[in-house]
């Protein structure tokens, strides 16, 4: 048996690693077109702002350490030219000398990436202006970002953008996002990015939404990025990170099926449509895995799996890869976001019947000093209550809670789950209620018409058009900082006694801060006879709704 | 509706709340024979040692609050002297005046708690010798602790013991803890507690194993500890941590059925032998989730989830309460041990068949800076993989690995899908290979009889008889920093020159230091026709079962 595996980073190590462990037998070579294979491409950024020192770290295995310990013979700086399926041959290109040659295989996997995208615009060719794929990049920007650098743009408010923008600013650079959407983070819900668009403001970031470059460039100071908006930013380097396409050439001269964003289909092994050639990681279509429809999600996880899997099935053990459900995390200065499963963006988008909840809970125990509040959105089916997608984003314990989730999402669970779920409590760690829970609570609730909610965006046309009594249950002191326009102030303590005095000629609909007190008002609504509706999430979510 | 709750705090408070909401109509007592409703108990130890320097916030709320947001009725310093069953009546005392009263109900709520046990020892009753359940309590200790305190002894080495040390450590005060069995933390396997037992000693903490108090005795000097080993301790305030004992005289004076460890027996909607007599929290005897089986455990989640589900029943919301799992967390100093689930000591005691596993990963990716190692054991059922139980303990991230398989086990799930989990990575909060994937990873891989694995503590009995081969396939200079006595050094790295000169007449025993590069050499001599095994967890589990 031999295998060849064409790329040798996440997904490629992996698979030869696995491949190796499962038989001491097979010939295994894998091929590299960088000069490095296997490092820790969720590290640069870090690296570029000097939080992780030592570059060396970020190689987490070489050519040598692979053959060495795994038997596997590895080829770097060399490119595989095309695919022979019909020969199951593959031709090589040694990208030092140019010399080609060719070599045969029993099982091929696929599994090159995806690179950055780099539109066509005038100027994008100039000095000055990078993507961040590889090591070679990463060194090219650190070379560029000299002490005399005053400024730097970042195209694309993604993971990576936004990771690259809080390491500039950590080296003391000047820093302009823009981002052709108008939010920050376009995989997430927009009101879930509002205290990370905050973030970056704080921290002096220049954020331009809704703009994108046109054309770039020179100057005798630097360069010029063109906006769409005619505005022009003056800077010295510019990062492009505006998401990345499969690396599909070779599979597509090979006539393997690719999906329609360009991604090589495989069957839930991994096998693309020729059974003896796998493909795995970025350049693979694959499934989501609460739809299960096919979907281009690049993460590390899914890719190291993928790999993984694809190996066991070349030797005989058949384990299914279930589909992603696009788990994701990023940390912007001291605020956190994750999200998994599906964004109610999508959902919207598929057309898929959902209600959604926010609660706003501590980290741990308020009692206990440095709990830090999180806003936790879930999205959840109005048939039986299972969970869709969530979203989290905060300080403290934000990845625990989103960990917790995609368990969640994974197993199937529903709401009424949640409210069950057992999870750790002492007061460094946790809450008696957890926010798990509350999300539950609420959600549970919700379903069971105890509690009934709506969504705060639909709030002021009912308000503008007079069809609701908008009453804000806070106490007068929070209602006088602020309020949702057209409130008036009930303090959910006087509900009882004032109730009477209330007409029932309109729908009433509640607040408070976060939800809790605007829920028993509902409740003391309800069994008064009031058609009622509380505002989920309360006045924190309605400024992360309007982004004020 | 008249539903009268004995007790205020967790189960009460829970079960008075969600009554109110599920009834603005019903009227509700609450009775509580302390002078405090809802307060936070697992906050005392934290403000002993001052880290909640604030004592108000223990009060999570009062009964003025109750009355005026929930229209909840509450008598606090007042008993309940008996329960009628028949007439459907309470006997009051108010602990104030004397004086008594009767109330009838149409519900009642059981809920008072668990009393810390006060073992009948010799002189158990001086002054200076404390347990350590209310605010009265804490507030007794917090006056005895003067700045003169040279010395405290804890008795009881569990959850309350080990924050107890820990707080009087920040105090400054010198700390001995005497514990009973041949562990701390009585709930966990032995092993686990190994780094907690290392860390309590470096803080200058005085640990004695297998030693109780037999009798207190008083001197001029203040008091002395006298134990079982015959020695004495001179110490200035003792305070127990023995666990506790459900408080059901009540409920057994009105005939309740109660358990083997005298928990008041309930149904899945919390309901007792009466149907109109309710109880929640750590009166009773829950379901331990995992077997179905009767069990006594004290814990706060449990408590508010049953005091809710007590309300609900009663207002026609049939929610059957599922069980409890023991899911608990507790930093000692800069460590965090966690449990969920069943241990392995429950497994043996119930003669449940189970895998076991351990792996040590780190908190976060290696190369990004402040990683750190942890252990996980995972118990699972051989049958079909499915998790029975975990213990995880160490540094940064344990909270969140123990919430992720809390919710594993909740879910039924198995090793399996570990190995699918998809997880939150950046490279501040996880590994694109998380470590809960990897535990799947060797559970599964153990379940296919890919990688065969051995407990280590089988392995002296089988090196000592001769009847096996083991081999340190660490370098050189880790197996001479310390090896498994009876082991040869045969590094992976070399494994594959010299296995043909190794003698297949025994089994070969391989390990290294977590047990990864263990797995390989495994898999090298399997394919080499060679009976093998690796030693799960590696050297650093063989240290931590050894206590070395």
């Amino acid at each position: 048996m031999k295998i060849i595996i064409i790329g040798g980073v996440a997904g490629g190590a992996s698979a030869a690693t696995r491949a190796r462990r499962l038989s001491e037998h097979a010939e295994i070579l894998m091929i590299e077109r960088g000069p490095n294979i296997s490092f820790a491409n969720c590290g640069m950024p870090y690296y570029l702002g000097n939080e992780i020192k030592d570059r060396s770290k970020l190689l987490v295995t070489t050519p040598h350490k692979l053959k060495e310990r795994f038997n596997i013979d590895v080829l770097t700086s060399t490119s595989v030219e095309e695919i022979m399926p019909e020969l199951k041959k593959v031709r090589l290109m040694n990208l030092v000398t140019g010399s080609e040659s060719i070599e045969t295989y029993d099982k091929l996997i696929i599994s090159p990436g995806a690179a950055p995208f780099r539109p066509t615009l005038p100027g994008i060719d100039l000095p000055g202006i990078y993507t961040l794929r590889n090591l070679q990049d990463m060194d090219q920007i650190k070379e560029s970002l000299t002490s005399l650098t005053k400024h730097v743009t970042v195209i694309g408010g993604g993971f990576i953008g936004l990771e690259l923008v809080e390491n500039l600013v950590h080296l003391g650079i000047k820093t302009t996002l823009i981002e052709y959407n108008p939010q920050v983070l376009p995989p997430f819900d927009k009101e879930m990015t509002h205290e990370i668009l905050q973030t970056l403001k704080s921290h002096q970031v220049e954020v331009i939404l809704n703009d994108s470059a046109k054309a770039f460039s020179e100057t005798t100071a630097g360069l010029q990025v063109h906006l769409q908006s005619k505005n022009t930013i003056e800077t010295s380097v510019v990062i492009m990170g505006v998401g990345v396409r499969p690396e599909n050439k070779l599979a597509v001269a090979a006539g393997l099926n690719t999906g329609p964003r360009g991604g090589i289909q495989v069957n839930q092994f991994m096998q693309t449509s020729n059974p003896d050639i796998y493909a795995a990681g970025d350049v693979v279509e694959t499934t989501e895995f609460v739809t299960q429809t096919p979907i281009q999600i690049p993460l590390a996880g899914p890719a190291n799996r993928q790999g993984r899997l694809a190996a066991d099935h070349i030797f005989g053990n058949n384990i299914a890869y279930r589909g992603s459900q696009g788990t994701a995390i990023l940390r912007v200065f001291d605020k956190t976001a994750a999200a998994t499963g599906l964004s109610e963006k999508t959902l919207v988008r598929m057309n898929l019947p959902y209600h959604k909840i926010y609660i706003h809970p501590s980290s741990h125990a308020g009692y206990y000093p440095g709990a830090e509040q999180m806003t936790i959105k879930l999205l959840f089916a109005p048939e039986n209550g299972k969970v869709l997608g969530a979203q989290v984003v905060g300080g403290a314990g934000v990845d625990k809670k989103i960990d917790v989730l995609a368990i969640v999402i994974q197993a199937g669970m529903t709401v009424y789950d949640l409210e069950q779920a057992e999870l750790a409590y002492a007061p460094q760690y946790g809450s008696a209620k957890d926010g798990i829970n509350m999300a539950g609570f609420v959600a549970s609730n919700l379903l069971r018409g105890e509690h009934p909610q709506i969504p705060v965006e639909d709030v002021a046309a009912l308000v503008t058009a007079d069809k609701v009594t908008l009453i804000d249950v806070r106490t007068p002191e929070e209602y006088s900082r602020g309020h949702i326009p057209g409130a008036m102030n009930l303090p959910v303590d006087e509900l009882r006694a004032r109730i009477k005095d209330l007409a029932q000629d309109k729908p009433v609909i509640t607040y408070c801060q976060v939800g809790q007190r605007g829920y028993l008002a509902t409740r003391i609504f309800l069994q008064h006879g009031f058609d009622v509706r509380n505002i989920s999430g309360g006045y924190r979510t309605f400024l992360q709704v309007t982004g004020t």
